[in-house]
């Protein structure tokens, strides 16, 4: 009796093992609803900045009622947002990828209620368009960073993957965005001077970065949509129009009259890759509910398995990990005569390694998705030594480093690198 | 109103992202408590093992009363061991480290299930001194796995520096108790031949590691203790009974009579290791409590912040993200003349980004501690590999590794590695 309920123990912990996945599965069906959530508040944010933008530089005469329709939308979608959100069960997550994850919700949060005062601003003319952009796309910003920590924090390979290349896109969308603006900055005032056009060509490579890392960790669906959105034609007029601004640089001038085409171009470039973010987060949940779908079914099998292995327990033995010498007798000759086979231990046993083994091959593929995340990881760590040591904040730093960037003509990410190598030597000077 | 409500949303979430790191800290003193309890039940095994190897290999005729009260006390053990296990709250965690450590408890909990049977066999002399040696060490094997996952699921850098160091300790502690058996094997039929030198140096190089891992993370008291507990001496004596074991192999012999006093010198040191390892469960247990009481406070200190707060919002701006362009007027003066200074905006800024900063620090940390148990993870993934290609046990794959990293003098680790990289290639070439 007593070996019996030792058993129902060791079920119970592989029991509790599957029920964790599957508390996790079911959080992260929750985090792909909520990540859609973000996609659609972020583009229609996107939408909103333009649109502000435009009023404030025309002295209100421009856009002022499609402004207005605009943020009534931008309110439903944070509506939509603060609703997925309230289905996130904060009193059951605990792991350190959710004490991330809720800093970065606050951080959002916080950013779309002072939302409410800036756009009063911006009905009274009061801010700069510089001061929109840098504040919408802060917003932004926090938003991508909750998208961040979703796909960081995912225990599960495969949906790791989905979020990866989620982020990805909807990062470089939103530097396809800010192209967008730059390119109609450039193009408005009739050319390019340095600095813009070294902004334009590092908008440019951190796209193409993000785009990658997208198409190596998407479905194949997705990938199609991907392909199927951008079509040729378009990518080789944006190319052109990419040349010229470029161009403009050394020529001087560019004409004026193209910047209302840019922005048609690069709108519709925008929308078509909110398509793709949409195909991708179909994915995303399909990949959740199958998943979770799998997991139960295991849970139930399992449950049946082990039920059946407690109800006829035998004692077992240490034979299964024992490889008789070559002169002992054979080892199931010396079990005592009342004992069953040891078909328990031995079930149980291959229960426990394939569960664990198969978490062991997970961690590895995690850890894979995981890597394609530890760019970002570098960027935000040099961030955070420039804020200590230059007494920044966190937008004065990620600034001071894009400035970097831009004057020694380098990727962000390889400035936060030296940036880190840079103070682990002085921490070894300082020893 | 609204706006008031909504910022009690963004410190709802701060507190939240608290409150996880508060439940993450306890189940880490529940942890250390196990892990304590483990250390005690593993040392009694060993005991154990080694009175049964005794009884066995004498026909019976010695330490039957020894074996009879030790597995009393290794009872002890295991009953404390359970009730430890009942204190961890299953129902509450779920992070892909618990989904293992579950797992691996389950794989823990079946092998004391199992050593009832054993014992019985035990007293009927119906076991091998092999298969006694390799039931007891798959059994403390698994409980060590344990720790491991333990180790490997803190989300606090300091702690698992703690754990990573008691998980090396107590894994050198086992490796001496091999080499002991190993050792005394040598002795008793005096002299070494090449597969069992082979493996005594096989086992003094892997304890090595394990034991430098150990002192690279170990806290400078557990340190302390270290160089107490091992002193010069017993070294010196020891190195000179491996020498003599070495030496042996060439001259064809070994004096019988050393048999005893290698048995009471490494018995000697593992004792002293023991007394280490309770040391380090002290750090462990104060660590976790200081954090604990750190976390708390910050908690309490964050909830009057914010209770301030929200008592008095005013509407927030953009402003703290932007650096007015030089010819813009200062920033406060564009604001609406009923508006408060900006305080709560930069107040709870201030708190969301010192937050996300340390939580970023924090995983660079745990990073550097995780980066220890990379080594273990290569064997355990080679391991899975073996045993899918070959069709094999866990056991059995680990011994077919450790058999091949004996005839090739190679350490385990590389054989892993090798392993893995030759796995790696024939995907590639599959492709």
């Amino acid at each position: 009796m007593a070996n019996t309920s030792a058993t129902q123990e060791v079920a119970d912990y592989l029991l509790a093992s599957k029920r964790c996945e599957i508390l996790g599965l079911d959080h992260l069906l929750h985090m792909g609803r909520l990540v859609a959530a973000v996609s659609d508040l972020v583009h229609a944010l996107q939408q909103e900045r333009g649109l502000s933008n435009l009023h404030v530089a025309s002295r209100g005469e421009r856009a002022g009622e499609r402004l207005a329709r605009r943020v009534e939308e931008t309110r439903d979608r944070e509506q939509a947002f603060r609703e997925r959100l309230a289905e996130l069960d904060t009193q059951r997550l605990c792991s350190p990828g959710f004490v991330r994850l809720f800093a970065r919700i606050a951080y959002a949060l916080h950013g779309l209620d002072e939302l409410r005062a800036v756009r009063r601003e911006i009905r009274g003319l009061k801010l700069s368009p510089e001061a929109i952009i840098e504040g919408y796309s802060e917003l932004v910003r926090g938003l991508l960073a909750v998208v961040f920590e979703a796909a960081d924090a995912a225990a599960d390979p495969d949906i790791s993957r989905v979020l990866v290349a989620m982020f990805h896109l909807m990062q470089g969308k939103e530097l396809a965005g800010q192209e967008r603006a730059v390119g109609a900055a450039g193009f408005a005032r009739g050319g390019f001077d340095e600095p813009l056009s070294g902004r334009l060509q590092q908008l440019i490579d951190h796209q193409e970065r993000c785009f990658q890392i997208f198409m190596e960790f998407a479905d194949s669906r997705s990938l199609d949509a991907w392909r199927g959105a951008i079509s040729r034609e378009a990518m080789t007029t944006l190319e052109r129009f990419r040349r010229i601004a470029f161009a403009s640089v050394q020529e001087g001038q560019a004409e004026q009259s193209l910047c209302d085409d840019w922005f048609e171009l690069t709108t519709a470039r925008i929308n078509a890759i909110k398509e793709v973010e949409d195909r991708l987060e179909v994915a995303l949940t399909e990949l959740c509910a199958r998943k979770l779908e799998d997991a139960r079914a295991d849970l139930d099998k399992h449950r049946i398995e082990l039920d059946t292995l407690v109800e006829q327990p035998g004692p077992g033995s240490f034979a299964i990990f024992y490889d008789p010498p070559a002169d002992a007798p054979p080892v199931e000759e010396t079990y005592d005569a009342g004992c069953a086979s040891p078909r328990l231990g031995r079930s149980l046993i291959d229960l426990v390694q394939s569960q664990s083994l198969r978490l062991h091959e997970m961690g590895e593929q995690l850890r894979e998705a995981q890597a394609a995340l530890e760019e970002r990881k570098s960027i935000e760590k040099a961030k955070g030594l420039i804020m200590t040591h230059r007494d920044m904040t966190e937008d004065e730093a990620y600034r001071f480093m894009r400035k970097l960037a831009m004057t020694q003509n380098k990727k962000l990410v390889d400035v936060a690198r030296a940036t880190i190598d840079l103070a682990d030597m002085f921490k070894g000077v300082g020893r």
